[in-house]
């Protein structure tokens, strides 16, 4: 194997350690089985497409964390978590997608013989990559654990950035900005979106400054027309028409760290219900921006930029933004805090989001968004994407 | 909303409600529950990016499907499914994320409301999109009901391709025809890995011969050296270089269908490692080919293909192949049957399969490998790439 590859210091795992084992406590968890690849790389640095199949990062009461997954896969835990070999421990492939055993009844006997069986041990239940097959799996092999439910415990750790992560983002703030900046360039009548979609990826992957693109845990999406009130359809070969309005939203991502951003492209004309869109989106963001500081809460982001869209005859009943930092497929949002009414928790310095301000309305669709740092005092964007309707011919 | 997209004959999709029905009652299951991408597809032509939140296909005992997901999704079911839209249920969006409710308990009501809350219930227990929590909130809220554990009751459906299905998997054979050829054609000491992949990604979107290429499941894998001895890393911005090995397990994809096929690249002069491991390789797949023929197992392949590397000393430990067809991240593999001793599920027409002969060494990794259909006397390759290890000054 070659060397160790690490994104962070020592010092920084060793404080993220810490901080996840303050909050066990506080759960009064002994054992925490970590499946997001999100949490699992941000607590050791392990980084890799393998989380098709079951994996895990445990954090044990004392000591470093163990990281558990398939045989082919400890390679890849050497080369980019900073454990001790000892602590990697990979099971057989007759685990993989047998019917007969499962990698989680594997876990269970690990964990019964290191003494771990009758702890209280917490579980991310609602989290892609720990299925119900998975948790039937433990809670049969280990019938003297408590199970507690620890959804989301590690990504609330990740809420407050650190500086190197801001630096990490701030390098893909660059790249979105250079997507924005092709499709600009590049956009018009007739083109077929996979075409487009190409410059998009040719962007993100080259990436900016001698910072190359990593994959975004999301692909491009760019609706076009009425298709555009569909927030998630995918891209088709079907040329790129005069008269319709179509929304990019995309990441650049960098060392697996995101920034969104959105923005909104009108072929020929646009139409009244752009503009209108458009005007009431700069008001609203302008507003939302201006509660975006420490000591306010999510939900007065939302509450600012709902109350101009309702001035503006607009109703929007889904939420406008999530924490964004480091993360895999199939979201780069956190899975914390949301910005809709009711979510109050406090915005700190070093909180990251993105204020996903898009309307999906009856027959179109329309995003103007910003990745937000919450700083010291208020608010930075950071991205500069000329804020605005892009018009071509 | 614009107009209805099917990819499939609304013909097609009723054989496969059928033949899902027919699976059902022989487990003796009154309700499905799919939650798998790939399979809510197969069942309604349902396609987006929306997996990372939950979602659901139902196939209630009898008429159609019904689509259940998030609101703001309900447009995109409407583009792109064959259902009725009262067959299109959505949630609000306050059910997203929430610490407070989950979208299956609203999904509970719904069946409960449709008088199947005593019904036997199917649920895909081990898939990425059904969480140990989503399974709690139907348990919870459906008393009465009984669970019967169905992973990869649809997926087995879907083992055998239509002549559709057969044509989008000859598009995706061409595209990843064209990304090798790519490959081959701009690789050289020096290059950035992020830039190789800003060219693979160019030729895997654009596609051919009028085929726009759709987003893989995976993204490109590209290790170098010592590195590909862990099969799943991801790339990184460091140039290529001489001395080196690289192997691409890379796919090229239509209309959601898969063609996987790997090829490996040497710059300079290949080790006698690599050599070796290429003709263990050529001579393996080939065994394995031959016996790829209707009547024969799946594990016959593998079993043919691994006597052949223990005559050059290479003992294998993981599977070497797997069902493929339609996809969505994290895995372009259908997860049913798989190449491997043991599986004596028999070949049959139709079947397509991914035989990945993948050799991860101790300090390298070299794949050469053929995605193949079974046809009526023998085997396929979809693909036509030149089988040999590419050498590159």
């Amino acid at each position: 194997m070659s060397e160790l590859q690490l994104k962070f210091s020592r010092e920084e795992y060793a404080q993220r350690l810490e901080k996840t084992r303050r909050e066990m406590e506080h759960k009064e968890v002994d054992l925490l089985i970590v499946s997001d690849p999100s949490n699992m790389n941000w607590l050791t640095g392990y980084d890799g497409w393998s989380f098709y199949v079951h994996q895990a990062v445990i954090v044990p009461p004392n000591g470093e964390p163990i990281w558990f997954g398939r045989g082919m896969d400890a390679n890849g835990a050497k080369h980019t978590a900073y454990l001790r070999h000892e602590n990697i421990v990979p099971y057989a492939d007759n685990y993989v997608q047998s019917t007969e055993r499962h990698p989680m009844d594997y876990l269970a006997s690990i964990l019964a013989d290191r003494g771990f069986g009758s702890l209280r041990i917490g579980v991310e239940m609602d989290n892609y990559w720990f299925s119900a097959a998975a948790f039937a799996s433990l809670v049969k092999h280990l019938p003297n654990a408590k199970f507690v439910d620890c959804t989301a415990l590690v990504n609330w750790q990740r809420a407050i950035k650190s500086p190197t992560e801001i630096k990490y983002m701030r390098s893909a703030a660059r790249i979105v900005e250079a997507m924005h900046a092709r499709i600009a360039d590049k956009i018009e009548v007739g083109m077929r979106k996979c075409d487009l979609v190409a410059e998009i990826y040719d962007a993100a992957t080259r990436g900016v400054d001698g910072a190359g693109g990593d994959y975004p845990a999301i692909v491009p999406m760019l609706p076009s027309g009425a298709e555009a009130s569909a927030p998630h359809l995918t891209w088709d070969d079907r040329p790129m028409r005069s008269g319709e309005g179509t929304f990019f939203e995309i990441a650049g991502c960098h060392n697996r760290y995101h920034v969104p951003l959105s923005r909104t492209v009108f072929l020929g004309k646009p139409t009244q219900a752009f503009l209108d869109a458009e005007s009431a989106t700069l008001e609203g963001l302008e507003a939302g921006l201006d509660a975006a500081k420490p000591g306010n809460a999510c939900e007065d982001i939302a509450k600012a930029y709902f109350a101009v869209l309702a001035r503006h005859g607009i109703v929007k009943d889904s939420r406008t933004g999530y924490g964004i930092g480091v993360s895999y497929p199939p979201d780069w949002g956190e899975r914390t805090m949301s910005l809709r009414p009711g979510d109050r928790t406090e915005l700190c310095p070093g909180m990251t989001f993105h204020f996903m301000t898009g309307l999906w309305l009856e027959d179109m669709g329309f995003e103007i968004t910003e990745s937000i740092l919450i700083t010291d005092t208020s608010v930075e964007c950071l991205a500069n994407v000329p804020r605005k309707l892009l018009v071509k011919d």
